[in-house]
């Protein structure tokens, strides 16, 4: 795809200075520009770049006030920022055009429902007395589980698994190898040779406006529903252990785990390889550093970091002190020596 | 599926006080009750609960006294606790009815072998040479490798891959994603330009009576196997690397890393995101908490956590006074201060 | 498969002692031979094992002096390890034969370009301007995106996912259920209900000769592209975020995490479970230890371990001396009130 200064310009409706019929088929940070790309400028401590910026196109605010030549063209627009966006989304969607229509090669069972302007690509598995809501995109060797539900205009991508009984809200995107839905892992010994598997004979609920990242796991719950509420969003290699419930606007970074039956608020996020142990709680804005280890209930609107989790400032100060234990220890021993020094003097 | 108070009476051979005809179609906690549920009361520390649950019956034992009346229906039997894992089960067996039959949409090797009673779903591939057991059940868009060995009654959930040449018990269930014998990791400098591969031909073999969680990695092993012994159980995410031994009936949560040629004991447990490292033996009865990194062997009948693993006390002492060392060094450099003055006044 | 003693010294050209004619089927390290196996020596510090091995044939370099007679045929050669490692190579080609020709139940776009000497497998798909160089092998319900391209020789294990337009070299190795190109980890609060997406239009890139082990996810970029250099090897569970460059021939042990925009040198070795937080610069030739946590730009050159990284000496001191806290605790309480006492007899 490739488009000129100009159409550009008409499109989100900017003025042009310089060349406009330069073209572009790419987009670049300002500061790593290449010709055939457009960049844009919002932050004023990045203004310098625009005078050095290979790109060929730059958008800016209308207001900047440029004070030296400059080789790109420019586009001036209300909001240099919000037009990028549009662009990016424009982009994107040319870039990954809505698939349409049922492939010949997926499996439909018969007991399933399938809403209108449904894709469901080659080697798709719908299974018995699943609903498909309308607009849902479903790539190829997906496998939806019998009697899972989805809502309207989800995508699943490749490779995704929805085991039995689930249910999704609208809009929710699941990436590739994700799996919604596998056994929680529950085992009891048999007081013999070895455990017992515990049915776990709920199901995951999946809210409206939730991302999933790939190869991520979400388990059904023991009983009940194992729960992501609206508009979470989990990036890769996640694990959300049975009966949790993560709340509203929750972000998790990718390699995050949480135990069985802990109960995570609203707008938190995790940074990765978080985990957090079972059966605890977890207020609503709690901020936790990468790889902290939580192990008991935390309050709302906190930023934590480490294992227990502790005041970014705290963390800090401790681990550079962890460093200087060496030293702590010997200057504790020389102490002694004089102590024990004095104590003879007397 | 619903039932009444009185169907599931007859069912567990229990006596009902209250209104037989309530229904009920689904489990819930007794502290988290609600109509069309059904709950068990065992231990006398939740008994308190049995006054204001809102389910519509509580499975007691028959030996409860009640000394309040109760909205519930009760049912009395032997053992509450037994009989609600026996309704579990019952559940889970018509929430997930055993499949049967092969799929016309399966491909199925010529050269595969197939036992009875087989369910092999759409997009499922059997290799060349596999060996299928009875009563196996393989779900759609599983990867059956080549000369793979499946014993009798296996669940391999969807989207799962079997490499060529593993070796699989009976009774072995595999959720979606995982991946059984993939190369080990083996690389070696090849003094040019980069590393040449190291062969892995061996594979990986997993007795009787194993559950593998999602996504998780068990890698082959270079030569030889990598073995997870009888009734081993293992979360999701986990990575086993080659010519890892697992013993007997040990279990791992989530996110666990075991780098390779270690041995790992009976009966061991590990919290999720433990890391331990290559070529070590961890003893039988080996428990270690969540995030542990190991480093060494360790002996058999420990309870460790932490980074070396050290025991629960000592950790927690620990921990606790890291996030004091900012105080104890600031003491450390007053109490150098007073003994220099006491040895200028002397 | 199975030969005997001569056989191989004939294809390997050694010189036999002992029996030439016992058959070996297997490989084994010479401390754990089995008959049947063959086994190499060549540190001269396990040259002992040599007299009570098992092994039924023992390749060696022909330099070694034998001072005890040896029960296993020997086998003489310029180089043990060379051969052991040309013999491996031999008994992995015959294991896993380099598999041919497209299956009729794989679904290919028409509008896909498929060369020479390819393999692709039942339920495989090749998108829409898919390119897919000569000597490929796609295994069974592995998904190649839209405009993704392939160079030769890769090899796409089953159920492997790679999103649009993502481009691979040559010789590219990719093990079951990883994922490549799913969409980086990028949303932005919108200011009243949630999050927005940001579009992640960029791709994934791939060089020569870069293998990937299984359930590894690489997310495309938000623009430009995430790069994966020519070499690189990356183990299971890995995550790679967006934006993320990898420098040539660097190997990451399993569940690694590294977040978007950080750039990786060359010759860079991590252990199992090191995350690097995102936006940093890590030199060439900088080894980190498991579990390792980076939250800073790195020189090279360097053997680091911990959180932050420090040298392995520091590293294991601070750790004994975490150990010892609650001792130096209590010693620095004594150190005080004996100081106090000092001054008070003043």
């Amino acid at each position: 795809m490739e488009f000129t200064a100009k159409q550009i310009a008409q499109f989100i409706q900017g003025s042009i200075e310089g060349d406009e019929n330069v073209t572009i088929n790419t987009f670049a940070k300002i500061e790593e520009g290449v010709p055939g790309a457009i960049s844009f400028l919002s932050n004023p401590k990045y203004t310098h770049y625009i005078y050095e910026t290979k790109s060929s196109v730059v958008l800016v605010d209308e207001t900047l006030i440029l004070d030296k030549p400059v080789e790109a063209t420019i586009i001036r627009v209300a909001n240099a920022r919000d037009c990028v966006a549009k662009l990016l989304q424009m982009y994107d969607a040319a870039m990954r055009p809505k698939k349409n229509g049922i492939d010949s090669l997926a499996f439909i069972s018969s007991k399933a429902q399938i809403g209108k302007d449904v894709y469901i690509g080659a080697f798709a598995c719908i299974g018995d007395g699943a609903v498909i809501g309308d607009g849902c995109q479903i790539y190829p060797n997906t496998v939806i589980g019998d009697n899972v539900k989805l809502g309207n205009d989800c995508i699943m991508y490749p490779n995704v698994t929805v085991y039995m009984g689930c249910k999704l809200g609208n809009r929710v995107t699941i990436h590739s190898g994700s799996v919604i839905g596998a056994d929680g892992f529950g085992f009891a010994p048999n007081g013999k040779d070895g455990y017992d598997k515990i049915p776990q004979i709920g199901i995951v609920t999946i809210e409206d406006d939730v991302e999933i990242g790939a190869n991520t796991c979400v388990d059904r719950s023991t009983m009940g529903s194992t729960v992501i509420r609206r508009g979470v969003k989990l990036d890769n290699l996640i694990q959300i252990g049975h009966n949790v419930e993560v709340g509203e606007n929750t972000v998790m970074s990718a390699q995050v785990g949480i135990a069985g039956s802990t109960k995570v608020g609203q707008w938190c996020m995790f940074g990765g390889q978080v985990g957090i142990t079972g059966h605890i709680e977890i207020g609503d804005k709690v901020f936790l550093g990468a790889k902290s280890g939580v192990i008991g209930n935390l309050k709302s609107n906190q930023a934590l970091i480490g294992t227990p989790p502790m005041s970014k400032l705290s963390y800090f100060k401790s681990q550079a002190l962890i460093q200087k234990l060496p030293e702590i220890y010997k200057e504790l021993a020389d102490l002694k020596k004089e102590v024990a020094e004095l104590k003879k003097q007397k």
